[in-house]
């Protein structure tokens, strides 16, 4: 007897931002194992006695290994039992659900994905910014703003990335924040737009907008943290006339 | 007495994969005015004397102008009607969202814009093809393939964003593919590995896969068509272990 995993994308930390079929693994699961990020609200969809097991995932501190996850995940899969693995944002979009999908399906485990919405694409919509527009992007390039430190390569090749791409888009790019921009200042111009959105989607949201040498004083000023986007590119200046809070 | 206007995302077409928040703006709705490529299956969260307008939108082909659209928003606004305006996807991006935020906010109208997940995100679970990987993948770019003709720039640098970027989505590419993949071949080589997605979270999803040649050759034998999601990069080859069937 065999259970299943699902690996859920539980969007970007507002509650109401899962998808339908989300909630539908939550109802089904007997074992909901759940990273940092992920809204809590959602783990009561969960059965009253569905098993409810915390994950951590803080950069640099993870409560559970990841080879603890998988030997949970095995070992309640092997019970016949409904796991369901819930990560923040969407779990094949920097979620490194691939790597648990790997696992499972290497023992043979049914492994469905559920996308959720990445926190990018939910900090657009809450902010007044954009991705794309007609006339002013047509190409949307996303990269982290950390790289794996077991990794030779790929590197991410900001300058290059920033010189191609109307909409720079950058994650997990807090900690080295001023070096990025600076970069990314070096191709484009210290003028170019510039927004950083911190907790997007949650009551906490803070969204700073200015150009990128104005933004770079206000990182001085204001204690930015992760999770955090950072949007760079000419939509930026849309929010003036999309956003009027309603 | 104002209404309000809710721009919301579908998502990429399974009608389990909305939002709550999205449903919720549904169930609110006195006017709702939906896209092609949204599935029906949503409009029966509308109350029963809700006005379900359809506008169309295949390309090429609108069934509704977009002043008619903006027309039809204020006027039901200005009766203090609540209206969802309900596209595929998500509407920042690649959405032209912006553009119809942008013209309820100049008329005082509240608009409140509701995420969705995009195509691409919803093509990369449901192919078994993860966007990134701490291996193979710290970057992902999307274009579209398609410019809009009005527009002198910005002009997609696909060559240079070939060459920056890991993983590479092409969105709307349908109608010029060959020309396409040449560029990227040109750049990455032809035995990068491509995959092209349509209709994907349908039943009728087709998933293609294999080498930039191999794929060239394939677009001549089977009929391929839009919506289609065209994704180039090394994390393509997980699909072979990630993708078993549940």
């Amino acid at each position: 007897m065999t259970g299943k995993l699902y690996l859920v994308g539980a969007g970007p930390g507002n509650p109401k931002l899962i998808t339908l079929r989300g909630v539908e693994t939550l109802k089904e699961a007997d074992v909901v194992i759940y990273d940092r990020l992920v809204p809590e609200e959602l783990l009561s969809y969960a059965k009253k006695e569905s098993e409810l097991v915390y994950a951590g995932k803080a950069p640099g501190k993870h409560f559970m290994e990841q080879d603890e996850i998988n030997e949970k995940i095995l070992e309640e899969c092997r019970k016949g039992k409904v796991v369901v693995r819930l990560k923040g944002g969407d779990p094949y979009f920097f979620g490194r659900g691939e790597e648990e999908c790997e696992f499972a399906t290497s023992h043979n485990i049914p492994c469905e994905v559920v996308p959720g919405i990445p926190s990018f694409i939910a900090a657009s919509s809450y902010s007044g910014i954009p991705l794309t527009n007609r006339r002013l992007s047509s190409s949307v390039s996303i990269i982290t703003g950390r790289e794996a430190k077991e990794k030779k390569k790929p590197r991410v090749r900001i300058e290059e990335i920033s010189l191609a791409s109307d909409t720079l888009v950058i994650l997990m790019g807090v900690s080295d924040i001023k070096e990025i921009l600076k970069k990314v200042a070096d191709v484009r111009g210290s003028d170019e737009l510039c927004a950083i959105i911190t907790d997007a989607t949650l009551p906490t949201q803070k969204t700073i907008v200015g150009s990128i040498s104005n933004v770079l004083k206000r990182v001085d000023e204001e204690e930015i943290r992760n999770p955090a986007v950072i949007i760079i590119g000419k939509t930026v200046g849309m929010r003036g006339y999309l956003w009027k809070k309603a």
